[in-house]
């Protein structure tokens, strides 16, 4: 059966589409910056295409990959950072999004602060990562140095998964967030932007 | 009656769907924060229910609550912070609508000031403030301490309930601002914002 | 004939209502802040009703007024501030519409310099500005204290007119522009906004 | 043939104006800023209309101009800027887009910094211009004097033509970029305001 011709990867496809419209609208994914996936429940994931526009996507810039990040069909090409993706999905069977963006504030916050993770304190808005019930508790958000190995950068991850509930940033790079569904993983999103925004704001005075 | 079929419930829903997608626009209900809600003629309150977007509400996310704040249809699951919106309609019969919502200035300039309350002066807009009729005035916008004990938050709003035109902020949290409409509590959302981040800037120099 | 009902009004008025959509989307005309108008080539003026918020306008929210600035029709209330629109179209017949609104660019960079004027210099955009031909220039953008008796403030800035290629600022307030039509006048209001936008960037190092 | 009445020319100026709508959302094109050009495969060169609006662009506001910029048909207005257009088509056979666009970073950086580059470095987004496969390098994006006199900007430029991988900015007026076709220049102004926006940030601290 063609991948593309049932419900569950259409479905999925119109997730990645909605998502990547709602990213480039809060400027999170310049040029050809980002990519995202989703798992079907049948375990197949659907990723967007390398070199597109994550802001304009149509249905066929969404192709699938095997767990191990490989394209189903000859001649597709995912992104070269496919194995973030499928290491976050290997790691976890609850996970069914993940979403990497690049903003402004992600890229500078991870450029001027030299450690290694950055430390989200006393914001409400912790509440929407997973396991936070109270703004009294601060979260570490890993920043990883960016490498163009990308197999080499997942091992340089991998020890750190399941301890960041907040997702990771990848140094002058961007964040990488996940989810159950597209929306839990686009809150997430949108929740970590916006307390990068805040900390970004805290540096200036 | 079942409180979704009739006309007032509807537009009332509508007010709330609209109002949630225009705090959207300006980035002030990122991932699921903030909540909205409106007291009909009839004294029934409409208020979004807790978990969703704010900024893609449907008629359906909008749920009655009594005016202690609990849900009139079993199953329904209305926001934590209910009983602050409850608190300003039982305080004043004139006020019609209430919206909360989480920004950027606001959650910063909340955290960054140690003062319990931020005085915006000189500005034309604080005539949009009720009761104000000059730029040559200054308000005093309360900022409360966050606390996940919402009834104890609420005790410690009540004191200056009455005595804050512009609203009032929750530390590292974000503003409530309401009206008599929707329209009113709108206006007023987006002369305190506008002020807020005037505030912001200031502080950068 | 009332002048609601003939196609050089409603040209007007459309002029309005889309020069506050736009205005809005730019986040100038928070609240029910702002004001517009535009004068018809028979001399009759249209200029925004009091109140209503101004990047939601429908063409009711656009009335007549006189010369001297009265509503045409009793019980229509204009601006506050509509002297300052007819002072502009007494002083130069060549006039045809005039746009006031809020930015925080304007508000901030006019409560924090204390100097009577903004010197804008070097910028290509000064260009947009009447009698500009190259950036090799300085242009003077006054700012006047605000007063809540807008005659009173109409003879302030009385003695500028003829000598303000850029407009002029409200301190805490906003922005003056002008043009022939409504497209000069949004293109000089972009030029001035996106000008005080770069002078507050600028006062940030 | 009336060079408006083909299919090739018609999507040339499509590109155009949604390249041009799209540049007025991000704040790139404000009052009559910008200017947006393709070449056909043909060899034809279509180009904004100077004095109009960008962001609101018809088809009739793109016109023809010959390879030395001269507009095609007379009674046609050109941009100023034309030359610089040219300039690059000339030296690049290759090259199908060329955008120009006043960004409030891009004429803020190029003011606050007297020197003449302004150097990317360590950006994962690097990889969006020509010939770059990693974040570990840098790129020199040059700054040259803003000049009326276009001809002789062009020849300021000349010399550094075939050495911009992401394009150059003119001093207190905005960026130069380009591409083989329209998505691609569109990709590479994304990808380099975006970073300038990065480096305006980190001159705040």
């Amino acid at each position: 059966m063609n991948s593309v011709a049932d419900r569950g990867w259409s479905l999925a496809a119109q997730d990645i589409v909605r998502a990547g419209a709602r990213m480039d609208q809060r400027g999170w994914v310049p040029a050809t910056a980002g990519n995202l996936s989703r798992r079907l429940e049948d375990g197949r994931i659907a990723i967007t295409r390398s070199g597109c526009h994550k802001g304009f996507l149509a249905q066929d810039d969404v192709i699938e990959i095997d767990p191990e990040g490989r394209p189903r069909v000859a001649g597709d090409r995912a992104s070269a950072e496919t194995l973030l993706h499928t290491q976050l999905y290997a790691h976890d069977p609850a996970i069914g999004a993940v979403l990497h963006g690049h903003s402004v504030a992600a890229t500078v916050l991870s450029m001027i602060l030299a450690e290694p993770a950055i430390r989200l304190a006393g914001y409400e808005l912790l509440k929407v990562f997973e396991g936070q019930a109270t703004h009294e508790t601060s979260i570490r958000v890993p920043v990883f140095d960016n490498d163009q190995d990308i197999a080499r950068l997942a091992t340089v991850v991998a020890p750190s998964l399941g301890t960041m509930p907040a997702g990771y940033l990848i140094r002058g790079h961007g964040v990488y967030v996940w989810g159950r569904d597209m929306d839990m993983a686009l809150a997430r999103l949108e929740g970590l932007e916006f307390l990068l925004a805040c900390e970004l704001e805290r540096q200036k005075r």
